[in-house]
């Protein structure tokens, strides 16, 4: 039901084109999947995804099990039919919103026992119970729950949420054996490079699907995010798809697609466009600016969104500086699709196998605007 | 530029049908405006505006003013291109939010003056100025600027109210003289009905392309509202079109219909959509009822508007529980889509001649369903 081709390779970088598989249909890679959270990419419906070029989501795995429940999702056999999108939905464990969101938790060998953020009420989700739970949403792309540390960790406390983590991979995949979805490991170990190559050893060794790169972004200087996405990407499996999770700017994506990573996702697009920040190829737009009071022009006059087809700076800022609806939903259009038009021009980069001069000049145009993000923030 | 033509009469009520003509397009009546408050009606785009049936919309001038201001919008023409509408607009005069918005207000014979909501500016509206920002705004209809009383109200207040909305009509007719766009004068006089008299004799002397039936709705017994709306409809211009503003529920909108009126406007079915209020032609759907957390049908069956043909009363119900923006431009989706289903229904029960058939099976169906709206409040 899943499987992953490689269809071109960069020569002078690691970065590759390649075909996600799943039982919803099929997804070009490099790819970035827009987080929805609560079964709605906030602000849009599913056709405006599909007109965005969106072709994958993430769904969370702790909200939908908190909220509406498995037994409401149930009823409709998973989340494709509740939310009205009918292409391939990536979950994830729940882990890290357990460790970021709940009021309280506690991990023991046998899981994660928390109070829920939103009433307070008791949980203990298992790897089996992650594994549960996204079959019921009807997940095409499983994530194995792991240990998710908070950074900075000790060695000791890395080392101890690794081994966690390895233990939970084997049983998530014991319990997912004879379902249809893919299931994912997710390598972890701080910012410990032999602990991230023993998570590589072990979860190749059982076995998956894909591989996911975690417990980055987690406040790490950059560069250290980038040193450790490479050291991972490197040693996983080149014939497995490779998913850099809760990454990042767009700056992240060029890079970390030229290490040869395959998937992403991240809050930015959708949250930094309900705080009224744009991204244009040219730098950051902050529409709050007053300086675009009586801007007649698109945010980006090179973009053929449906926002910048049809509406004006001073529209968008009006709307923003009124928080009216409006706002957040043509600005969420607009970041989304320049995320799917950067992934997209990626693609293209790389099957003419000029990817590397596509990154020199991404960079040098989207850096050139330091004035403009100085003077949007001033 | 404007113009008012009637179509069909029914015979046994006074409901008519006709066809308003403006510089941006004809629209059926009798029409049902959606409220634009600040250039856009909440959470929608023009495009779902036409696809729910929306043909005319209405703008409010006090908004605008403060926010974008008419500088802004005069780059634009109006607020048309600035929005991306191209169908007709009608704004209001601004006095109905100076009385009910503004931090502090004082009346004078020469105007308005008020504080700004939004920062504490101070402003002054005078009849001349509404003229000006209409204009500015590039409305299609605009309104006189009108002294808009409270419930209850004197006999004295009401009559210098109404002398001072007389003078203040002349003084809009004269500042208007030679424009494009069509005026209309409000009947005030609170409620007092030789007090509505005087005002429609001195506004049908001063001549007006429509006249509008204002100072209902603001707290009196819905009986007395309906009373006070037969009253001035039965005595204003056949030829003319007459605009019963701020009205009303659905029920008001097929009894008011039948007294003749051509046109309404109201916040009730944006505001009630986010606040989870959705209508039927069964009743009323509070969203947020637990009875709704596994219904897998939509809010109407037989209703076909985007939201009913492809989300589930369950779903709908997450999303708002959730607090999630989808929710509110579902619902209003719906709710918009109910109004101008049931003005598409009723312009053409009057073509059939059978208005007072329709309306009986109206009310008859509506009210079948307290029971629902019983067990959506407990």
């Amino acid at each position: 039901m899943f499987n992953f081709q490689i269809t071109a390779r960069s020569s002078r970088t690691r970065a590759r084109t390649g075909v996600l598989h799943t039982r919803h249909g099929s997804v070009e890679t490099p790819v970035f999947m827009p987080v929805g959270t609560a079964a709605t990419v906030k602000s849009l419906t599913p056709e405006e995804l599909l007109e965005t070029g969106v072709r994958i989501i993430l769904a969370n795995t702790y909200h939908l099990y908190l909220r509406p429940g498995c037994e409401t999702i149930g009823l409709f056999s998973g989340i494709h039919r509740f939310m009205n999108w009918s292409g391939p939905i990536l979950t994830d464990s729940g882990g890290f919103q357990i460790f970021s969101l709940a009021k309280q938790f506690k991990i023991s060998e046998n899981g994660a026992a928390f109070q829920s953020h939103i009433d307070g009420s008791a949980h203990l989700l298992t790897p089996e119970k992650a594994m549960d739970i996204q079959l019921c949403i009807g997940s095409d792309i499983m994530m194995c729950l792991d240990d998710c540390i908070p950074y900075p960790a000790t060695r000791q406390q890395a080392a101890e949420a690794l081994d966690r983590t390895i233990a939970w991979a084997r049983r998530c995949k014991n319990r997912a054996e004879g379902t249809t979805p893919a299931l994912f490991g997710i390598v972890q170990g701080g910012m410990f490079e032999d602990l991230r190559q023993k998570a590589i050893d072990a979860l190749t060794g059982i076995g998956f699907h894909g591989y996911a790169v975690g417990g980055l972004s987690v406040g790490e200087p950059k560069d250290r995010m980038i040193e450790l996405s490479a050291f991972s990407l490197q040693r996983l499996p080149d014939s497995k798809p490779r998913y850099v999770m809760g990454v990042g700017t767009p700056e992240d994506l060029v890079e970390i697609v030229s290490l040869g990573a395959d998937m992403f996702d991240c809050v930015l697009p959708t949250r930094n466009a309900r705080n009224g920040q744009l991204f244009t190829e040219t730098g950051t737009v902050n529409i709050s600016n007053s300086r675009y009071k009586d801007d007649l022009s698109p945010i980006d006059p090179e973009c053929t969104c449906y926002t910048c087809r049809n509406y004006s700076k001073a529209y968008l800022r009006h709307l923003f500086m009124a928080k009216e609806l409006l706002a957040y939903r043509l600005n969420t259009i607009h970041n989304v699709y320049y995320y799917m038009n950067l992934m997209k021009t990626m693609r293209a980069a790389i099957c003419k196998d000029a990817f590397d001069g596509f990154k020199d000049t991404f960079v040098r145009k989207r850096q050139a605007t330091g004035y403009r993000q100085r003077m949007d923030a001033g």
